[in-house]
C-alpha cells in the first residue's frame, strides 16, 4: 500500500532497496515491516500545497510579531491535525517530521496512548494541582518514579532529581558536583559558619572558585552556567557575561571513519592531552576543574561524535584528576540512538557520575551516584522541581516504547537511513559529505559542502515535504521520533535523492 | 453555617469580629460574604487526625528517600482529596492551606473550572503535543497570548516572552538587559564579527563585563545568574561559584510603620545612597551595573517591604545611571497583593523596564518595553519557551479571577487578616511582632520573637490545621490562594490566637 503510494509519486523502485530484511522483531513486527504505520491515521506521504512558509503562516507571523519576538519561527502548526510523524501547518502543508520540535517528541504528534493518558479522569488532578515536589509530593509520586524513571537509572546511580527542563537539569547537576567536591575538600558535608556567612555576600570561602570544563562545539543550555560551557553558536553567547570555565577541543573526525582510522586516533589523543593540560593549568591558578561536562554526541554543535575510546579515556582522566564526569543526554537520551542512553554505546568501565536528561523524557532531571546525593534539604531545590503531569505522560511513553519495541524500530530505521545517505553521499560527493551516526539509531547527520548548500538542502527538503534540522556550520541533522519507521525512512531518502539531483 | 461549625469548635465569638461589613462587591458577593465557599465541596474546617507528619507520610518518606533526596519534604499530599483551600495529606489530615505550594496555586486545589479545562477534548492535543514555541507555535498561540497575558502587560510594555519557570524568566530577562545595553554602547543591534568570535570562547569583547545589582534579602531563583543576585539564605548559595554582582541594602523597616515614619525614611535614604554609590564604584572598575533587579516585596528573604517612595526613587536612580529596572513579580504577581502586579501599588512615574513572572501565573515569562525587545532570532531561546498547556490553564484562571472578583476577595480577606494579626500582635507582643502587608491583599507576614518561636508557631499552627510558610530569619508568611475568603481568614485567626495563647 505504501509502496503503491510512493510509486504514484515516481519513487517506488527505491523503497525496496532500503528495506532491511529479517532484522525486525517485536509484537507488531510483521505489520510494521510491511509498512503499516504504528500510529493509526497517519498520512501516507507528505503533501505540500504552498511555498513554505505559506500565506497563513505569514499572516500569523505578522500578528505574533506585534506582541512577541518571533524571528525564529518557521511555521505555525495545526496541532489538531498533526499526527504521528506528520506535522500539518496552518497552510495545510503535511510534512514528514524528522526534526520533531528540536528532538523533543518521543512519539510524534497526538499519539493515541498519550491522548488516553491526558484525558483520563484518574490523571486530571495531577495536571491541575501542580505541587511543590520538594515539599509536598503526591501520594503516588514515589511509585511513579519507581515505575518510570528509576528503571532507567545508569548502573550505580541511586539518586534521582527531577527538574523542569534541560538547562535547569544541568544547572542543578553542576551544583551537586560543586557540593560533592567541596564536601571532600573540607572533610564534611556540612558547611562551616564562615562559609555560610561569606556565601550570603558572594564571597569566598562560601562561594567557591571551582571551574567546570566544557568542549568546543558543545551545547548545554541557555541559563548562565550551562551557557558558559556552551560553544556551538556565537549568537547564543554574545553580549552576555560569562564565567572562567575552560574549553577543550572536541574530536573533529574525518569521514568515512573506516578510511581515516589513524588520523582520527590522533585527533582523540590531541583532545585528551588538552583536557589533561587544562586541568593542570586550572589547578595551578586556584580554579580547580571539579567536573567535566560533555554530550555523548554534540548535537547543536554539528552532530560531532567521539569514539568509544575517547570517552573511555576521558573518564579515566577525569577520575585521575579527582573531578566528576557529567554526561548531558538532554538531546541523545530517551532512545533515538537505539539504546536508551547514548553513553551505553561507549562501553565505559563504570557509569558516568551524573547523567542529565530532558526533551524526549518530557520531564527534566538527573541521575547520580550516591556520592553526589546532597545531604541537606533545600540546597538543590526550586518551587516546582519538575512536574508530575509530565511524568504521567512519560510513563505512557515508556509503555509504548516497550510494547511497540521502539528502540528496535529506531535501530532498523536508522540503519536504513544511514546506509541510504551513505549511498547518496557516494553519488553526490560534491553536495554532501561526512555522513555520521552509524549504529546510532536515527541520530544521523551529514554535511552540506558549505553552509549555503546545507541551508538549501533543508529548505528544498521542506518544500518536498520533509522537515529536517540544521546544526553546526554545515550539518543537516535527522531527529525523528521513535515511531519513525522504515517506510518513513524510505520517503525521506527518496526526497533527499530528488533534492540532491537538483544541485 | 460556618459560624455554627466554628462555634462547635469553641471559636464562634471571634468570627464576627473579623468580618468586614459592607465592602464586598461582585457577582457572588452576597453568598460569599455570608461564608459560602467559592469552591463547592470544600471542607468547612480543618481536621487533624495525627501528629504531623503522620505515620503514612513517614512511611512514604522512607520509600522516597531511597531513590531521591527529599529532606525538605513536609508531608505527602493526597491531591485527589485536596480541594479549594484545603490540603489533605496521606494520613487524612485536612489543613487550611495558607502557603499553597510556595504561593503557586492561584485557585487552590482541584478547582472545577480547571478540571473542565484540563479534560476538554478541545485542549487535549495542546497538553500532549508540546511545541518548540520559538520555531513551531500552534495555530491558536497568538490569540491565546492576546486573550490571556497581553491584557496584563504593564503600560508601555509591547513585548512578551514566555518561559517555563521563574528562574528561567529572570535568566532570560537579564539577557534582554545585557543585549539592550550593549546595543546602545556599540550603536547597533548587530554584534560585530570580533564580538561574535570572542563570545564563542568566553572572551571579551563578545562576553561582556556587565553587572546586575541585587539587594540584601533578595531571592530571584536558583540557576546561576539569579542565584548570584539572591541573598536570602546561605544554604542556597554555599559551595557554588558566583559572579561579581553587587548587593545593596534593602530597607529594613521598623513596625508599626505609622510609629516609625522618620526612622524608616532615613532607612530608605541609606539604601538608595548605597545603590548610587555602588553604581559609581562598578562603573569605575569597568563593570557597569546595567540593570537593577528587585522584588516588590522580598518574599523568601522575610517579606521585607519597601515604601512607594523607595521604589520611585530607585527607578529614578536607575534611569539616571543608564541602567534598566527589572521588577521580579514571580511571587508577588497574579493578584495576591490585591492588584494584579504588586508594583502597581507604588505609583511609579512609568512602568519598570522589565517585569518577570511565574508561580501563580502557571507559565513563566516576562514583559518588557519595546527597547528591550531583542532584534535577532535565537538569542533569547530554548527548546520549549514555556508550555501552551500552562497557558490554557492560565486563561481559565484569569476567567475565574474576573468572574468571581477574586482580587476584591483578596483585598477583603487580606484586610481581615491584617487587622486580626495586628490585634493579636498587640495582645501577644512578646511572641510576635512586625505585622506587615497592610493594603497588600493577603500578602501578609509577621515575625516570631526569634527563629525558634517562628518555627514553633508554624508547627503548632499545622497541628491545629493551618498550613503557613516561613521566610527570612524569623518571619511567618501567609500565601493563600486567591479563593481564600473571609471565613477562611477567620479560621486562620482563630487558630493563631489559640497557638499564641499557648506560648
Amino acid at each position: 500500500m505504501i509502496l503503491g503510494q510512493l510509486s504514484r509519486g515516481g519513487a517506488g523502485v527505491r523503497v525496496q532497496r532500503y528495506l532491511l530484511p529479517g532484522s525486525w522483531q517485536g509484537v507488531r513486527g510483521a505489520a510494521v515491516a510491511a509498512g503499516e504505520p504504528l500510529v493509526a491515521g497517519e498520512p501516507r506521504e507528505p503533501a505540500v500545497k504552498t511555498q513554505i512558509p505559506g500565506p497563513e503562516t505569514k499572516r500569523q507571523y505578522e500578528a505574533l510579531s506585534k506582541i512577541s519576538p518571533c524571528q525564529s519561527v518557521s511555521v505555525f502548526v495545526d496541532y489538531d491535525k498533526s499526527i504521528g510523524n506528520y506535522q500539518v501547518d496552518v497552510d495545510g502543508n503535511v510534512l514528514l517530521d524528522a526534526f520533531t520540535q528540536i528532538s523533543s517528541l518521543p512519539l510524534g504528534y497526538s499519539h493515541p496512548d498519550l491522548i488516553s493518558a491526558a484525558t483520563s479522569q484518574q490523571n486530571v488532578r495531577t495536571f491541575i494541582n501542580r505541587p511543590s515536589l520538594g515539599v509536598f509530593p503526591g501520594a503516588d509520586w514515589t511509585q511513579r518514579l519507581k515505575d518510570s524513571l528509576m528503571p532507567l537509572a545508569p548502573p550505580g546511580h541511586t539518586s534521582l532529581t527531577t527538574m523542569a527542563c534541560g538547562a535547569c537539569s544541568n544547572e542543578n547537576a553542576f551544583k551537586a558536583i560543586y557540593i560533592w567536591y567541596r564536601s571532600k575538600e573540607r572533610g564534611s558535608k556540612d558547611p562551616t559558619p564562615e562559609e555560610l556567612q561569606s556565601a550570603m555576600v558572594n564571597q569566598k570561602p562560601g562561594c567557591t572558585d571551582y571551574a567546570l570544563l566544557g568542549f568546543n562545539g558543545s551545547f548545554h543550555g541557555r541559563t548562565m552556567a550551562p551557557l558558559a560551557l556552551t560553544h556551538s553558536k556565537a549568537i547564543h553567547k554574545v553580549d552576555i557575561p560569562t564565567l572562567d570555565f575552560p574549553m577543550a577541543p572536541f574530536p573533529m573526525y574525518k569521514y568515512p571513519l573506516e578510511d581515516n582510522v589513524a588520523e582520527n586516533e590522533k585527533e582523540d589523543e590531541r583532545c585528551l592531552a588538552r583536557v589533561e593540560e587544562i586541568m593542570h593549568e586550572y589547578k595551578n591558578k586556584g580554579r580547580p576543574v571539579v567536573g567535566v561536562v560533555i554530550e555523548p554526541i554534540q548535537a547543536e554543535g554539528g552532530d560531532n561524535h567521539g569514539s568509544n575510546e575517547f570517552f573511555q579515556q576521558l573518564q579515566a582522566i577525569t577520575k585521575r584528576n579527582g573531578a566528576a564526569l557529567l554526561i548531558d543526554e538532554v538531546q541523545t537520551g530517551g532512545g533515538p540512538t537505539g539504546k536508551f542512553w547514548c553513553y551505553e554505546h561507549f562501553n565505559l568501565p563504570e557509569s558516568p557520575d551524573i547523567l542529565t536528561f530532558s526533551k524526549k523524557m518530557l520531564t527534566g532531571g538527573f541521575f547520580c551516584k550516591e556520592d553526589f546525593r546532597v545531604a541537606q534539604g533545600y540546597r538543590i531545590f526550586n518551587t516546582w522541581m519538575g512536574d508530575p503531569g509530565k511524568v504521567i505522560l512519560l510513563q505512557e511513553v515508556l509503555n509504548v516504547i516497550k510494547r511497540d519495541n521502539l528502540l528496535q524500530n529506531t535501530v532498523v530505521s536508522g540503519d536504513i537511513l544511514y546506509k541510504g545517505i551513505r549511498e547518496l553521499e557516494n553519488r553526490f560527493p560534491n553536495v554532501i559529505n561526512s555522513t555520521r551516526g552509524k549504529d546510532r539509531g536515527t541520530f544521523i547527520a551529514f554535511n552540506g559542502k558549505d553552509a549555503a548548500t546545507r541551508d538549501a538542502i533543508i529548505a528544498n527538503m521542506k518544500q518536498k515535504g520533509v522537515q529536517l534540522g540544521g546544526c553546526g556550520d554545515a550539518a543537516v541533522r535527522l531527529r525523528p521520533a521513535l515511531i519513525f519507521q522504515p517506510h518513513h525512512a524510505n520517503i525521506l531518502l527518496d526526497r533527499l535523492e530528488q533534492v540532491l539531483k537538483e544541485f
